[in-house]
């Protein structure tokens, strides 16, 4: 196949990077005008991403672009060990089956944004199974002590007395070693990863190999603006978000966020000020949701979004409340809610047309609404009355 | 067989050890009246004995005598890997020949003490070989870091930013993971062991088993009376020193520190004004010689030793020398060291009998005397004037 020049391609990969080290080292890999090896590893025991995962996926659908091979690794070694040490509650042991149904999962999402062609799929026990004592041994001799803690959350837990496993200190060699197996010439991941990718460019050049250059990409912050995104600080927007949640949560961001995610999730680089700044973030929710889900539900969306909007909107305060799963009679729910005052004004209301459940109206007071675990539900009593449903 | 009672095996088993950790548990191991597994651990690497290390193999074989299984592993999964990190240039890496051929010198040395018969020699890479990647994860999972860097070395190394290589963490859990493979209930070693001996204990325990028990022994000061006895302090007495330098080495200690020998190298228990200091002396030295030679050769030892007494003894300083190894002709070997001022000085002095090369009396002026590397060599020319050859 025929490839973009070295300096064309610099500029496509560097594009919304933090770091690429090193870039010498990356030009004279592209100036061999073959396909790289661009690897990317997944922890398959979080396999619900969320947006702020995909900026490296992004990153890679480029590489893909510009003819490289993508590897997607499933760290599945790691996964079916879990944490032995049985201190981190966090990184349960996984069975070989959730692992696959994990790696599936994970896959399908993924694929979003990736070209499946065009990728490679590798777990990583089958070269790590292999490994025998000397070579535990000899991986392990590879590195110092001091080099371990230098990571900053060991040497963060070092100082604080908070142990460390030893066996903490082995997964950043396992991921080095996976480069080594894959011999990888670029390694993708966030800014935190930069301590493991860069074990890997090291082990590389003690085991003879050409080392992998190392590119990261910055975290994303949350849809607050402050944190990154992180399902711990419930700021983040999944990948398996309905549509409408998606939309919305993106129509909430700050104008400088919106750019920001313009930079890091898509091709796009506007400025504030060439265009009205909710016509920007219609734009952005419509791409985001038409990536995720389909272009007619992103169309719908937007839609709704208008008619909304035209509507005066959603306060800014919406009434948020926790709410048991289960399948609900309409006229009953509007009562038990307070948006009704009995269940004949839930009656009243229903049939004329005032409520609707997630966008949809409700026309008859006697369906079965069925709210299910982990969705959020936006129930809207005439023009100006709604409650949230955060369903448990 | 029938034992001795846990008291009176106890009394035995403390006399001259530094620690046991701890006491609780080896009187219910000793209550149980069935030969317990006493492991002692040697390093490949370093087959040469001196009788600093005889403080532990002593012990050892009080065990036996009390008829407990005694097991000298030999370490050779870590013989066999040397240090790969390549920093440490005293572990060299040896071949599995060289670990055969050093395993059979050690084991010559220690039944000199121990009873073939009643001693299990057993090597590591048996079991450690057999280890998986999983296995190696949850072996490292057993400890943390910090646990670690509380080895004092380790702790100073770090302190010092002197490289600490990763897989030196890991040698400690081999040493642990033999304990568990031997299902050890006593593990022996120098005081200097006693972080290793521990971690065996904790592995044991954490894996289920029941936990080894710990005795050290204190390490013997070399002849120098000041710094533990090591080869690099030039100052020990090695197990295969010929008969009249083991001898004469003995004799040269201070008083005390023979109390101390006696203490950690014998049964016996004489003190300091019960006989003569130089009488006690040679019994002490007759003792090792036996031990280490044969009682003819010991018996000639004090003789020799008795006759150069009346003879008005070996001055107190002895000029030593540096001399190259090789094959000299007598005549000319007196006169280049200046003990005669001539060859046919020399040759007078032989003819008159004058002249003892280690203690053998040299008759033939043109005897091919041949000094080899690492002996040392006394020479005697008439009753007053000794030089020592220290042969590189």
């Amino acid at each position: 196949m025929k490839f973009l020049s070295v300096d064309e391609q610099l500029e496509k990969i560097r594009w919304g990077a933090a770091d690429l080290l090193v870039e010498a080292d990356l030009r004279k890999k592209l100036a061999r005008n073959k396909p790289l090896k661009i690897k990317f590893g997944a922890d398959p025991s979080r396999p619900d991403l969320h947006i702020g995962h995909t900026v490296v996926i992004n990153k890679m659908r480029t590489f893909q672009e510009l003819g490289h091979e993508v590897i997607f690794l499933i760290g599945d070694f790691t996964g079916l060990i879990g944490d032995p040490s049985g201190r981190n509650q966090t990184r349960p042991l996984l069975t070989v089956d959730e692992i696959k149904e994990n790696a599936k999962t994970y896959s399908e999402q993924i694929f979003k944004i990736l070209d499946p062609e065009k990728t490679t799929i590798a777990f990583n026990s089958e070269w790590i199974n292999k490994l025998t004592s000397v070579d535990w041994i000899k991986l392990a001799a590879s590195s110092t002590v001091a080099q371990m803690l230098e990571r900053e959350d060991f040497s963060k837990r070092y100082q604080n007395k908070a142990p460390i496993s030893l066996h903490e200190f082995l997964y950043p060699l396992v991921q080095a070693y996976d480069s080594v197996a894959l011999k990888a010439d670029v390694e993708l991941g966030g800014t935190d990863q930069t301590f493991n990718l860069l074990k890997g460019r090291e082990l590389q050049t003690h085991l003879g190999q050409e080392a992998q250059v190392v590119l990261t990409m910055p975290l994303l912050e949350g849809i607050d603006g402050v944190q990154k995104m992180s399902k711990s600080y419930d700021n983040y927007i999944s990948l398996i978000d309905v549509p409408r949640d998606m939309f919305g949560k993106v129509m909430r961001i700050s104008d400088e966020l919106m750019i920001r995610y313009y930079h890091l999730l898509t091709d796009l680089k506007p400025k504030l000020g060439d265009e009205h700044p909710r016509e920007l973030k219609v734009k952005l929710a419509h791409l985001l949701v038409e990536r995720f889900h389909s272009k007619s539900v992103a169309d719908n969306a937007v839609d709704e979004f208008n008619r909304m909007f035209q509507q005066g909107g959603l306060p800014d305060d919406i009434e948020v409340r926790d709410f048991a799963a289960g399948t609900y009679v309409a006229d009953a729910l509007l009562a038990d809610l307070n948006l009704a005052t009995s269940k004949s004004d839930a009656q009243r209301l229903i049939k004329g047309s005032a409520c609707e459940i997630s966008g949809n109206k409700v026309s008859d007071f006697k369906a079965k609404i069925e709210l299910k675990s982990g969705e959020e539900v936006l129930i809207r009593v005439g023009k100006k009355r709604f409650i949230k449903l955060k369903v448990k």
